[in-house]
Formats: C-alpha cells, structure tokens, sequence
C-alpha cells in the first residue's frame, strides 16, 4: 500500500501554526516544526481544543504540582482531528482520513497499573500538553495509535475535543460505583467537569439531582442543562454543617432519600468536607476536583466513620472514549452546550485571554481550525 | 388520635368484590370479607392491579413450581391504592389516605438473606397472590406496612401498579453490575418484563441496545418505546451460533463493541444459549425470565469459559419500589405506555379473557377500581 | 414445653453482681436486679466479659461522642455465656444451656440500612453498655435472640467474648474488600484492635504484612502473634512523609509491592495521613480506629487522588459473629493469646484500675465469672 | 555493559535436549536449535517443568479445542529456570543469573481486553507448548520478559514451576470473590487444580472446606494436605439432587452454613450440577475445570434463579504470579507437596508415561533439569 498523506501533501510546505506558553508566563502564536510521525503513530490535523482549566495554570503559574514549564510548550490536550498519516506499524484499524477525538495520555503498557487496567495511573505516563509533551494547540499533532478512536459522521469535531470534559465525568461516576436509575444524587460545582457530571449523572438515571454552587448564574446555567436539577448557593456566612443541612432539606427528610453518591467536582476543602456531611449512610463521596492544596484540613472524619462512607478520588480517566462517543453519537448527551466561545487557531490568544476575562463569563472556550 | 377509617366507614357496609381462581382452573367474581388490619399492617382501597403472567399460570395449571392452589384464591401482585387504616403498631410514616404502591413480598425479617440485604431471597417469604396469601384483586387489601411505599401526586395508580413491573428490570439490571452510559447493551424477549428492562436500560444510559424476540409485532412495539433501538428477530431455522452472530453484527465488527451486560428476559433455552454467544468477553448475562423448566440442555459451558463470562439470576426485586417510583415520578419513564387494555374490578374475568385471546393482542391488562 | 430457667432457679434469690460506672466518673460493683426476659429475648448466665477502650472512656470522661451517661450505667459489650431462659417468641435455634456469644447492637430491623444489610448503620440501634443499655459487666443479662451466637464445645466464654473485639478486625477486613492470599497488608497501630487485625490478615493469607505503633514493646508482642511479621516503630522525630518512605522501604522498593490494603487501627491524625503516603496506588485505606477529634487536619488529598486511593470507614461490625466463631473453632486463630489478665465479676473495679495503671502493661483484660 | 551469556556460552556447543510431540500421537526426545533472544525477551535456562493434562491431551488427541497440532511441537507451560540471557529492549528489572518463574502466556498489549486488566482473555496470546508455540520441555527457551518473575532464594525451581499450578487456583477464588475468612467452602473434584484450590482456600481461611471427588484415594491425599477437610466420595448410583444433600448435610443443616463460595474443579457436568444444589442463596459457583464437551445439559437453571446464584468461569489467570510466589516464599503454602514423580529432561518420555499409567497414580510429575 502507498503511504497517503493527506491535506499536509496537498499543499508545497504545510504550515503549523500554534500556540506557545513560556516559563515566564508569556502565550504567543507562532509557527512550529511539523513533528515526523513514528512507526505506532498517527499524524492528525487538530481541528478543534478545548481550554482547560489546567491550561491556564500553566500560563499563570509555570507549574502543576511537581511537573514545571522549564522551556516554551505548546499546550491542548482536549481536542480532536483528522488523520492525515498512519504509521508503519499501527496494528489498530485506522485510515487517513478518519474523524478522531484524541485519548490524551500514553502509558507505558508494561508495568503492574497499566496491566491490570488502571493504566491512567501508570507512573510513566505521558500527557500531550503537559511538559515535556507538546499538545493540541497547533495544527498537525502526532500520537500513539491505540489512544485515538473515531468518531462517527453524526459527531462535530468540536464534540470530539469535548469527549476529554465528559470523559471525567464519565470515569468519576464509574469510580463512584455508577449511578443507580432513580436515586438521588448530588453535584457539587458547576465549572465545565462539574456541568460535564451532572449531565452524564441525568443520562444516567439519577433523580433527584442537586447541584451546588457559589455562584447564582452558574446554578442557572445548570438548570438549563437540566431542567429538573434542584440547585443550592452555598452561603459562605453559614458553617459546613449549616450548609449541608440545607443540601440536605432539598433532597427531602429522611436519611433513605439522601443521595447515595456524591461527586464533589471542586477540590475545594469547604465543599468537600460539606459533601462528607450530605450523603447518606453506606454512602460514596467520588472526588473529582483537583486543588492547589496538597493538604485538606476539617475533614469530618467521625461523621464518616459512623456512616461507613467511602472516599474515593479519580485521577484523569481509562477507557471512557468510546462510551462518551456513544453517549455523544446517540443523542442523549448534548456536549456543545457547554461551548459559550470559539476562536480560530490563529486567534487563540484572544481565546486563553477570555478565559481568564471576568466581564465575559465563559464556560467552555474552543480553539478551532478547518 | 382517633382512628381514622376513610371510605371504607364511609358506607354502611363495604364491599369487597374480588376475582377468584381456582383449583379446578375457573376464574369467577365474588365478594370476600374484609380482613381486618393487623397492628403492624395498613388497610388499602386498591386502585390498580395488573396482570402477570405468574397469574395466569396459577388459572391454567394450578401451580407454578412447587407453590399449588389447594383451595380457591385471590390473586394479584402489580398493584396501588390508597390507604384507609393504619395499624397500631406501624412505625413507618404512612397516614390514611396516602397514595401508595406496594411491594407485593413480606420476608421474615430475622433470617440471614432478610439481615443481609437480600430478603427478596428469603426461604420464609410470603407473597400477595401466591398459596396460601390471597393478593389485591379485590377492593380492600391489609399489608404489612414496611412494604407499602408512597407515590408523589403526579403519578397515577396505574402507574404505582407498574413498579412491580418495572422493579424486576431495575433489579435484573442492578444485578448485572449496572449499565454503565455509553456501553452497549441486549436485551432478550419483549414481553412485559422486557420491554420494562429496555426501557430502564434506556433511562440508564446504554446505547446501541438490541433487542430480540420471535414476533416482528413485539419488536415494532418495542420501537415505540425506545426509538434507537435495534432490533432483531430470531430465525428458528438457524442454529443458536447463527442467530447469534447476526445479533452480534448489529452492535459492529468487534469485540470491544459487543455488549458487556445482556439482560436475558424470556427465560427459554434457546434464547439464553443465544445471549452465551452474544455477550463480550468479561461480560454478564443476567436471567431475569424464569422458565417452566427446571434444567437447561445445551448451556454453551467452554465459550462462557473462554470468555470470564458471569451468568447471574434474580428472584423477584429488593429496595427497587422508591427508585423505580422516582424514575416514574420524574418522568423518564412512561411506564403507562405498557398498558394496552383497561377492565374495572367487577369485570376482572373478561380481563384475564383478554390476556390469553391471541385475537387481542396485548401487554399489560389492567384492572381498575375508583 | 415447661418453660426452663437453669441455674437462676436453682438456688432461691438468685445474685446479680454488677459493676457500675457514674456519671461523676466513679466505678462500684454492686447489685443489681436481674431484668425479666422479654419474649423475643434470651437471658444469659455472663462468663467472660472483655475491657474496651470505649468503657475506660465512659469511666474516665462520662461520654463518647454524642452518647453521654445520665445516670449510672452497667458497663460491657464484649461479652459470652450461657443461656439460662429463652423468650416466648424466639425463632431463632436456642435453648437452655447453649454456650453463645453475643452480638452487643439490636438494631430496628425495619430501616434501609437494616433492610439493605448495614444493620450496624442503624440509626436506631441500641447497643449493650452504652447509654441508656446496661451492658454485660452483670452475671444476668437478657438481649435480642438474633443476636446471640451459639459457640461450639472446643472454644471458652473467654474466646466467646473476644469475638466482638476480631469481629471489628474481620468487618474491617471484608470493607477493604477483603486480603488477597499472597498479597502485602500494612496494619497501623498495635492495640488490641491492631493486633485482632493483623492475625485476622495473616490467616486470610496476607503477607508480608507491616505492623506500626510508637511503642516496640507492642511491636515486640505483635510479632509473637505472627512471627513473620515486619515492624516499623514510628519516629515522631520525622515527617509523615519521611515515616512513610521507611514503611514503605519494608515492603520492597517498588510502587508494585507496595500494599494494596492499609488496615489503620489507631483513628490518629498522624497514622492515617502516613498510610496514605504508603498505600499503593488503586489502592484502599480503611480506617477502623477511631478518634477524640471529630475532624482530621493534613489530610494528604493530593497524593490520593493521583492515585486513585480508596479511603474507607467502619462502624462496628455486621454478619460477623459465625465467621469469627468458626476461625477461633478451627484452631486458625488463637484469639485468647490477646489475654493479658483476668478478674472475677467482683473485683471488676480491679480489672478497670489495671487497663490504666501505666505500671502493667495489658492488652485485654477479662472479667470473668463461673 | 558487555551482554552476559551465562551458563550456555560455558561450553563449546551448548546442546538443547527437548520433548517433542507429533500430530500422529507420538513423544520423543531430540536435540533442538536453540532460539535466538529477541529484544524483549529474555533466553532462560529450564530447570523445572510440570506435566499438565493439556500436554496430554495434545499427546493422545493432537489439538485441544479448535487448536490442533499441524507439526511436531515441544510442550511445556507449567515452568521455572535461571537467566542466561536479556534482551537489549527489556525494561523490567532482570539480570542474568535470576531465578525465574514464567508466566506462560504472551497476550497482544493493544486490545481492550489487554488494557481493560483482563490480558488473559486476550484473543491474540501466544502460550507456551500450545501450536505453534514451543513450549519448555527443551533446555533452553526464550519468551517476553514481561512474564518472567523473579522468586526468591528461598524458593526451588521445583515451587517455581508449580506458580502456575497454584495461579489457576488463586485466579478462580478471586474470580469467586475472594474467600472470606471462617467462611465454608466447597471444592469440587481433587486433581491437581482441586488440590491446589484447597489449599489456597484454606490459606485464605476458609472454614469448613468440604472437598468432593470420585475417588477415595485423591480424598484421603487432599486430607493430608488440610486435616481439617471434610471430603465426599460422589456415590454414582445416587442422584445428582441427593448427592447434593449429602454433601450439604457435611456443612451442617441451616441455609445459613452452607458454602457461598464453590470452586468446580472438574468441569465434569455431573459434579456442575452438583456443585449448584450445594451454594447457598446468594452464593457463588466458579468453575475453574474445564470439559471435552462443549455444552452442559442439566444446568439446574430454576433453582440458581430462586437463589440468586452466580455462575463464573475462569479462563487461565492475570497478575497471579506475584501473590502466589509470596504465599510459597512465606511459608504458608508447601506447593511442593503435590509433586508424586520427578523425571530428568533426557528421561521425558517416562515422565509421559507415568502420568497415563493407572498402575501408578500420580499428582504432579515433573520433569528436571541442571
């Protein structure tokens, strides 16, 4: 078979465009290298990425935990494309020009987490986006074939790149145990992984859900998401247990229909510690929320204990990119309303700067390029 | 406070028309005595009873398993009503005049299936409309109080009658781990309990679901109620294998893609040996049907083994009656549109006629009284 | 049948020897009058009764939690002996003269968490030695018939009553999800909780397991119990972190023989946020200790959730009684090794000033009567 | 770092002594090349392999299932032996001299069985001694060094070979759930998988074990390796049904007692059916034996319904080697008692021979090398 190397063939000297984040907390356009597609590779035309929250903090502060920006970086790791050339030796059955959301991370295979199924654990991991790995934000990007799947015609590029928000949600409600049709359950934050879980939590079969919040316009928001979604402000001059007693006044009045399964989507201490107050009995707090803190005080360690209740924590996401796609494909789950602005490729600095504009409330902000 | 006696105080004597089945395989009406309410029973003006297929085999053959008719009895299972005495002793809060559906199963309480969360298992159970306990074809029912669950205002008695239906599906689908959203799912036969097991299916969030049966009609039906689905009807002129390969080459061309849950409702052998084929490996078959049979011949035993495939069962339900309530309540699920045929209490012998007349075609016959 | 009373009849006023605690933290023995068995109860001839912790807490500062002595009080929970009258309306197998040991919580029987199989999460329970339950530090005492256990010839009261004190370690043990033969297991914290923990994970087949505490002299006595045990003396001189690394060096030194179970038995800050640091990724730590402090600062949140670590809870105990009983009957577990002293029923004030006198070190000590 | 060729570069010619057997149904011994080490692989010198029913069933049908033998091929899975030789692409920690046991399957890495934790159902494996791989009945074998681990000093080549005797056993009680400890259990059949199930269950603290088979002579060697077995000889003349009943009057006479765990170990459709009467309600069936015949007639499929039993399957084992070589290298498990013969490489054919000789009853036989 002759190798075909679609549109990057098609014109004299294709162009790379992208976006570069410096260690001194610079983002500027420019024009990179084309990397050169190794043999288990797949070489794609980025046609959509999403700005993560994670993105931002790499801008801002130069770091995520202990992995640092110690040279210029092009980020993106929620995203999706075009497959413009297969490598040599892809054993999966991919062709030039198939639609595909991208799996952003590349463990290792080999060692005891990648082989008993807990690969997005895998201590070797690589992440697109992430130093020392170039992401998204450029226009050609070449990655590991087993971590790209396709997506149907029925499907945006767009929500190919949002199958990495809902992919979260997707693992943290697994994690959680799943959700059981019909039983309550609660959200806690409405930031895009937040909306992205109490949207999968309704395809789900949760009912009641409630979702909590500081912010009045993101709970509306919400609620156009969901319209049966009871929603709570969380009154900041009120104590954790003052608060969750509220929570708990909407879900109803006895400790059965308190919510079994609570996904605490903001890494903040208050809302954690008041979700450990929420749910019921022999019940699950999933913790999806990342935090700048390392360390969590006020944990209500007792009130855990007489419950028997589980504290589970995600990290990333396994196995999710088909289910999502499906979820996405079928029509039950509508990811582009978490979309409120979109950018080309060329003008993606205006689109890291919107993000962090607080006269234009954003939820999702999408980098694009056709 | 007084004891209140709502309608039943309301006439001079009520009464208490009913269906009657008997050993000798005749169904007529009558009017039984009232029982009097236990102190740790509620007294309920039953509204709605469907008709099972349990039901109709107590008419035709006098016995299901080892359970016989050895004397004339009330049968009846799938029912709601209204609440008209509360007993001395009843903890739960529940007061003249509540809404209620009732879980037709009263365990022992003290065994070891009953303490461990099982007590849809328990050896000591007994049941409405099953020898020796007459069921809710008549007007007035006394129960024991735990198992008598409220239903919200926005749902009718009919709708209460039908979460025994749908509880069967919840349970069968609990029981095979879950659906987890996105994943594909089979769900075999389309009678009642399958219909209610592809609609909960549905609400829980797999997606493709295939289902199967023998009529063409069924499945047109099943169509109408959850319009993605895919269906196929078995050829009997085909091997097991066969049909099973064509089941398989409507979820796609892999493995991965087949499903990992395959909810088996007809309870026939050729149908389950089907499913053993179907399922991916590492997946779960699920029997929800029960058979007239006690054994089953050509239990495909080596593929099962290959694959690390899990068959499970279930008898009957537990703690499903308020999640399926809420799912009704919430209105993800229509549960009304199984019902095809409506008869009032005093002409309960025509609906049992209606069931077993192949000129009417039906799903769910049921009897109702105001 | 002639209602029989074995021993409590044969002699004219049968004695009730107790010994009472106050609410002004005094500790008397007395005497006091022998409860009438009620129908569903059994009354029991005391023989051995174990000191917990949570009795010297009664004693020394007249609550635990939210529970507080109002008046004066029976102490005892751990606890065996002989049946001398059966009620009325017991089901359960028992008669005059079974050796038995009893489960000290009767909960409602009639909640979710009862029905669900959490009966120790009931929020009705009532339980032996807590207020306002007299407990088994008495010769006569009557309780629920479900909950009492008959134990075999070849095992004492002594091991009778210490199977409440292993029933935490195996319910602890079966909510980690249970020990995988082969598997490494560290088990924070080497009182007698600790200890009934890390014999319960030897014979379930841990190994290696890791054993901590402050104290080398309990470290010492632990691995008399399980001489392949490994010990780490934690260094109050070091961080958590530093702490960890040295357990961790005990198991080996790679992220795949790092234990997947942490069994943390002291319910202290400083031990649970260490575990953390050492438990293996995807893996689970339960806690079975409990605390003074209702909440827990420097809880390592991050490093959790990179991992994916389970953080469990444990409320007592349940379905635990047979299993603990057939452990200690086979001979695989010589709980008794646990006995450091024992005291007649009328010098149980002995028996408390022992537990806390500095100057003799115990692990458990009995209370026994003949 | 100058590459090591121990022992098989210490002399002039290193000669590769092998069994071989044919399509036509024949053993011989004969000198083999010696294959080259690839990459990935590492080149292992064979000291200890054991016989499996599987290498005789390749000897006297030539295929098992739908793998048949199309040419001579040297058989051999069950394997331990020294390395003599790394690959230059080996990541794992393994150096020349190490002492090995090999794990004999080589699944594909990519599919999503393999990555989903599942690498023994990979539908691309290669395994050793299966067509057209070879096996270890040669001196020399290279394989995937991914599945070689290191055993301890403490351990013989001998006990290393058996680790995969013994993973078939610990993967089928994972498989079951784990064994919780004082929990009964039922072992079906005592060959060389019954045998080591046993004895893995009662290193997991199984108690009572009830152990079946049709010979009173494999029950009287299973008593020598747990004393405390309770055995059964099936009485053919009786039903499957009273069979049954005798075997669950050995556990006692409640439910309650009766084992919620069996291991079938025949994969005979007799002791199946058996094994089904015996679980108790909501127990589990996982039959790790495996059968000539593709289907099983007589499933008791209505009594599995009302008690809600599962039935699993086992298909090899996953991740087993680490546990098991603990569990020997600790002392819990003496693997070693089930070897009855040892025979040197040069002398295979009469270790062939002594397996299939009724004259001379053999457990596990082995074949050795220096």
């Amino acid at each position: 078979m002759t190798p075909v190397q679609l549109d990057v063939q098609a014109q004299e000297s294709p162009q790379n465009p992208c976006l570069v984040v410096t260690p001194t907390h610079k983002i500027f356009s420019a024009t990179a290298p084309i990397a050169s597609c190794q043999p288990h590779e797949v070489k794609i035309h980025i046609k959509s990425t999403g700005i993560c929250g994670t993105d931002i903090h790499y801008w801002k502060h130069g770091r995520v935990g202990d992995l640092a920006l110690e040279k210029n970086l092009i980020l993106g790791h929620e995203t999706a494309g075009q497959i413009v050339q297969v490598g040599s030796a892809v054993r999966k059955s991919l062709k030039v020009g198939d639609r595909v959301a991208i799996e952003p991370q590349v463990p290792c295979g080999e060692c005891y987490l990648c082989m008993d199924g807990h690969y997005n654990l895998c201590q070797s991991v690589s992440f697109l986006g992430v130093p020392p790995t170039n992401g998204s934000m450029q226009r050609y990007l070449c990655t590991d074939a087993r971590f790209v799947h396709i997506i149907p015609d029925n499907m945006s590029y767009e929500e190919g790149a949002l199958v990495e928000v809902f992919s979260v949600a997707w693992h943290g409600i697994r994690k959680a145990g799943g959700i059981t049709p019909g039983k309550p359950c609660m959200v806690a934050g409405c930031g895009p992984i937040g909306l992205a879980t109490l949207m999968i939590a309704d395809v789900a079969g949760a009912y009641p859900i409630v979702a909590t919040d500081i912010s009045e316009e993101r709970l509306g928001f919400a609620k156009t998401l969901v319209p049966s979604l009871r929603t709570y402000c969380s009154d900041t001059s009120l104590s954790i247990h003052e608060n969750a007693m509220k929570i708990r006044s909407l879900f109803g009045n006895s400790e059965y229909v308190m919510p079994p399964v609570v996904l605490e989507c903001t890494g903040v201490a208050s809302s954690i510690n008041t979700s450990c107050y929420v749910v019921r009995r022999n019940g699950i707090v999933t913790i999806l929320g990342v935090s700048c803190k390392n360390e969590l005080d006020g944990f209500p360690f007792m009130p855990l204990s007489f419950g028997e209740v589980d504290i589970r924590f995600i990290n990333r996401y396994a196995d999710s990119w088909p289910a999502v796609i499906n979820l996405i494909s079928s029509g039950k789950l509508d990811a582009s309303k978490l979309v409120s602005h979109r950018f080309s490729l060329e003008e993606a600095t205006k689109a890291f700067e919107c993000v962090v504009d607080p006269t234009r409330p954003s939820i999702k902000v999408m980098i694009v390029d056709n």
